[in-house]
């Protein structure tokens, strides 16, 4: 049986969203091999238990925590130690203690990240772990990473990502020799920041991966990468773009078609092709951001999440438990010769 | 009677984008008022003037130069040695000679940077120029600046772009109080880095600033903000990530129009609300990013530019000369009591 420890309370909407969002993934999933166990305020948790029957069913323990959310501090060690007691530092610690194999939270990105490298520890060769998001692109999906863990970065920790980030797309997107490109403000080799030219110099070394060199924002979706590595602050920007363009366009489109009769019918008619489109990019449906690097497997869910956001979030930690993801990405960094300093 | 320095070498498509673009600009628009001076290989430009006889008509003169394309170099002195004898370089010269009002190019930015600056000079409390775009948004439009040109920013940068984006959307925009926020990884006042942190300081303490805080990409295009504050490093790869996520947009609903026939019939009658949205967010229909903080006019048009792209920079240059732009941002800027270090 695996188990996956569920921060309940983490989140902007806190138990309102991950309590019915696990009832969702239950009711639509095969949990045969599956169970949960919940870290949040117990009372909280059995006074809305009662309408999620099938949750009940499944629930493997609840743990009573303390309520508190907790927030990144400016030194990793005071997020540790405020963090104690709370649902997400308790459920973390489950995983370390390895009474589960995985951990979910909508909670604060920075606490989760300090505690999960706290806690489970990272991989041989990897300082810290980054935020990985597999987006849709013309041919299909995309890996990219760091998208905000890591908000400035060295060349190494870059060089680090691409290894995970090829890692990640050879595993759960079956691309032998993913193509991986480092984002940049321009393609030419003479472009960007010095810490950029230096990750060039290493990447372009090393054997077994297919580095494309610089790539700019319009060549993340383009379908000609499968790999996008940069730090997390322009990874956070950028994707949060992505989410913005998505939204800017889809609400230009419908006050347009409801500016006419035809237009409006010819909406009709294409509707299957628009809600194509938005499950496609649906931050909900996309989320679940694993952080790569990291002993045990830590899924971090949008902060904002709803139950289908949540749902989809504990899909991607079964997923990755079922395919034994961590020793996945351990054997394909081995198998690199050459390793960064 | 205004003039307008044309850098026509310059770009990916160097002639064969430019001429074309000028001839789209002189056909479609009132003239009277406007002369273009050509800077470029002189019998390159008469072999194709014969083509364009309305050019020919509104060329005030032709400036015969070397074809060299000049790229950035790593010091701005080395650029501007080997810039000297260019298309650009010539184009800038001379309207920092005082015989022309206004220069566009579609050569590199960093080049087109440099020299504007070193020949153009900056205005009084401005350090270097910011790239500026005015890109759509829900509810019209929004000023996104650094978009390129400042790779790293200081603190004192970003209050500097945010002065002058202000002044920009009261300008073109005609909003007297525009909202002005600053792009980082989140809203909360403890993201991100120390850079913003100072900028953040700074801004929130200025008068006749409506300084809403931190914003994140999704608040871009969302309609909530007028000016967008960034440095160019992030600026580029949000612009470019907005561009790239269009084109997937596009081809993903153009694959699932034309998959069956309802919805290809749906497409015809929808059609114009995909016409009004492609236009809206047409890069070649945004082309002309103006360099703000100048003393004189400096449009830089998109390298890949084609002939609709290099006439819509050259619109944005007429309508900059015509309002008297640079003394409308001086003044905006000298209204500020309180001006950056």
């Amino acid at each position: 049986m695996k188990r996956i420890a569920l921060d309940i309370m983490g989140g902007d909407l806190g138990i309102s969203a991950s309590l019915p969002g696990l009832n969702r993934y239950i009711s639509g999933n095969d949990c045969s091999d599956v169970a949960f166990d919940l870290f949040g305020d117990e009372s909280e948790i059995s006074r809305h238990m009662a309408q999620f029957p099938a949750v009940s069913a499944h629930t493997h323990t609840v743990h009573n925590t303390n309520s508190n959310v907790i927030l990144a501090s400016e030194k990793p060690a005071i997020t540790v130690k405020k963090g104690r007691g709370t649902s997400m530092f308790e459920a973390i610690s489950h995983v370390a203690d390895g009474k589960a194999d995985a951990v979910v939270s909508s909670g604060n990105t920075g606490a989760f990240m300090v505690l999960s490298k706290f806690l489970l520890g990272t991989l041989e060769h990897i300082d810290r772990p980054a935020l990985v998001s597999i987006l849709p692109n013309i041919n299909g999906k995309v890996v990219m990473l760091d998208l905000g863990a890591n908000t400035s970065c060295s060349s190494t920790k870059l060089v680090q990502f691409a290894l995970m980030g090829q890692a990640v797309a050879q595993i759960l997107l079956k691309i032998p020799s993913p193509r991986v490109g480092l984002l940049n403000i321009g393609t030419e080799r003479s472009k960007g920041t010095e810490t950029l030219e230096a990750a060039y110099t290493i990447l372009e070394q090393i054997e077994h991966m297919d580095f494309v060199g610089f790539i700019e924002g319009t060549d993340i979706a383009n379908g000609q990468i499968d790999v996008v590595v940069t730090d997390g602050f322009s990874g956070n920007i950028s994707l949060k773009t992505m989410e913005g363009t998505v939204k800017y366009i889809l609400a230009f489109l419908k006050r347009g078609f409801f500016a006419s009769l035809p237009t409006k019918i010819g909406y009709l008619l294409t509707r299957r092709v628009f809600q194509a489109l938005k499950d496609g990019i649906d931050p909900r449906i996309n989320n679940g951001a694993p952080l790569v690097g990291l002993k045990k497997i830590a899924v971090k869910s949008h902060g904002n999440s709803d139950a289908l956001g949540f749902e989809n979030a504990i899909a991607v930690a079964v997923k990755f438990v079922r395919s034994n993801f961590v020793s996945s990405v351990e054997s394909a960094l081995a198998r690199m010769k050459e390793k960064p300093e």
